[in-house]
């Protein structure tokens, strides 16, 4: 078997080693690109290196902001409500609250859970910070948004244990059937969370 | 709903505009290269400027080689059978053939298919080039590989007409059940053309 040229191989490798592109997409989007104007491959190089070289953490939520502007907008709003913190894993969570509209609040970005598999301790996540912003404002209410999984759990627990003793609300996102699911395929996890967090209806 | 940082959104747009990532796909993979080491990105966008600048096609097949070689590895091998030509529409179809380690002759790449609705006609291919090609050299088979697909045919039909002068073997590849598939599955087409392809056992 003849191999690719290799500026052709070279790409096909770069996209393999994104998360869910395997060998066939990477060669289908490469051999696009090779055909499509050049101004597709050119904007997205750029882009590639505008997203290292232009953006930055918010030194305040550690969101993902313009390197120019030290503090995000959201943190800078002066429509958000202050007294509501709402605590997630990945900038990308905040994106997807942002989505719903439902929420007025402000964040904070732990950057990843706590996962003594892979190593990961408290001192590796924003905690630290946590606890100084904790001290310096005043919430009223802290909603823990780390995602119900093994690892989101655990850390969610271990904040909660942590601000207790705080005068502070701490709530956890609620967990049951998605809408629009089906009863009948939900899974027995999902399905013994809504039954215990069942709501009267008035 | 806040939007993303300008660089953010510039990154997300540009994925978007692949065949096959949509907006979530593509805000997914901004967001693991925020995280990942500067050298993933980095590497991605120096590939993809390679791709139109170290690349051209083989003044031969039309195949995708390097800028510097002017005709491809195919062309240039001695070990490939050069009474045999294999016809195809894209160059990731000479891959696709390649890696059956079944096939040792040569190709041409037409670059599409014959596409009245889409005003593609066959000064837009690389037809042209294979009459010349066609009288210059002298082969014994022209296997016509374009896809199954209307389009396909349709080119394949039309280049059956206007070589079926010539002294030569034409063929097209075998429709029929793909192998692993199940004939309970099989769309009527295919099961009708695997009928009409029936072959002997001997």
């Amino acid at each position: 078997m003849r191999t690719l040229p290799e500026p052709v191989q070279r790409l096909v490798d770069a996209f393999s080693r994104l998360p869910g592109i395997g060998p066939k997409t990477a060669s289908r989007l490469t051999f696009y690109l090779l055909r499509a104007p050049e101004e597709l491959s050119k904007n997205l190089s750029e882009a590639l290196i505008g997203i290292k070289q232009d953006t930055g953490l918010c030194e305040i939520c550690f969101n993902i902001t313009n390197k120019d502007t030290k503090i995000c907008e959201i943190c800078a709003s002066e429509q958000r409500d202050r007294s509501t913190l709402c605590i997630v894993e990945e900038p990308l969570d905040v994106l997807a609250i942002e989505k719903t509209a439902g929420y007025n609040g402000l964040y904070h970005v732990l950057h990843g859970v706590l996962s003594p598999i892979e190593g990961i301790g408290p001192e590796d996540l924003k905690i630290k910070e946590l606890y100084e912003r904790l001290k310096k404002n005043d919430f009223k209410e802290i909603i823990l948004a780390t995602n119900p999984s093994m690892e989101g759990d655990a850390t969610a627990m271990y904040l909660h244990e942590r601000l207790s003793g705080l005068d502070l609300r701490i709530t956890r996102l609620a967990l049951g059937l998605p809408v629009g699911g089906d009863l009948e395929y939900a899974d027995q996890n999902t399905l013994l969370r809504a039954l215990a967090g069942r709501q009267n209806l008035d």
